[in-house]
């Protein structure tokens, strides 16, 4: 059963969850439109193959981890690693990806740190073609603050085509 | 012609999208994010089979209306009722649903009474399998305060397909 | 090599990429959701045919342009006309549409000119019929403000498929 798998990963992590619930409500309307347009930046650097600069919106150790990877991507090296990979891919068969985040929930801990949780769709556009949706997934983020911008320290997707 | 359907149903309603239309450029930053907040929140209840959380976001006397419903769900009660039983149907086939609500528009009534119109989108992902959009929808709440956070008085979900 | 196409788009207009990376983080919660609430209300009198209230949101020497179309359309009345040529072929297809602006970015200039980029993905649902995702595209205005409200006068609409 897909969406009990859900709400079984999520009682295994209750603390997770509780702190979003409980902060959802007092995070500041600043906070909470600087993390939409942090994911409006991020993703369009991604999508529109700036590499470099989708990199920099990762703290140096930051971690990807998904549920379609056997292991995390660990430092801002091997994140440009896999996504220079994935953009290579999709130029060659002539794809334009887009990624949308959205319905997103922010919670600040008393030390500064994010936490954001976001639903995720990723579109594909062949050249010449039809466009569909790829993927719907989960994302969570740990998000810090680096001389005053977001930077993404952990990032967890789950692909809801992969939940147990 | 449906959109012209759509144009007839709110032109009966002028009341409603006149109230829409003169507050929105006034509803405060704060107003607008918690309601996109809440929604978040809300949403992710009821995908990841919270339906206690999920209700809970409904005031006891909420009415939960839809066009693909003969009759409206009155009370918590009864919607709880309705979600327990499509979450269960969903389970069964090994889909996870997601329900994106975008493109919000917010007004504050004199009393403190929100209304908000979103549009929103349905999202199946089989087991497996591939995701897709399930249904377009409109949707229209009545929001209200209890102990200083939102809930639904009345909701009414519009879906595109059965638009007159 | 369909990204790096877009690459190479964004590449030719630095400065607009420049100007929304360096002053993204600075813009202010109000206007950040002045713009989201701007585009929930104008899709929204878009997709529910009501034309002129739609064709109010651009300014009277609006122009709108798209890789789809060999010419922009120049003035308000123009775009007025594309649009009810639009509506008129759904209405007669039986096609409700809903436009989704999302993964918004927003600027503002020193003289209060408001540069935006969006992520827009139209739907279209059949009378009786299956929602499905017709386009994935690319949005940027220029916004002004005209007593007091945001008008568009340059739109440029980027439809991936069409991406070079």
């Amino acid at each position: 059963m897909a969406s009990t798998g859900a709400a079984d990963e999520w009682a295994e992590r209750k603390d997770f969850l509780v702190t979003i619930s409980d902060n959802a409500v007092r995070t500041s309307a600043d906070l909470y439109q600087e993390v939409q347009h942090f994911y409006g930046r991020q993703m369009r650097y991604l999508d529109d193959n700036h590499i470099e600069a989708w990199a920099a919106t990762f703290t140096e150790d930051g971690v990807f981890s998904a549920n379609a990877h056997p292991e995390p991507q660990v430092g801002r090296d091997n994140i440009v690693a896999g996504a220079r990979k994935a953009a290579a891919a999709l130029a060659e068969q002539g794809i334009q990806r887009r990624h949308w985040l959205g319905m997103v929930e922010v919670a600040e801990a008393a030390d500064g740190t994010v936490v954001a949780r976001s639903y995720a769709l990723v579109y594909n556009t062949p050249r010449g073609g039809q466009a569909a949706v790829h993927l719907s997934c989960s994302c969570e983020d740990v998000l810090v603050r680096e001389d005053g911008e977001l930077k993404v320290r952990t990032r967890r997707v789950t692909r809801d085509d992969l939940l147990p």
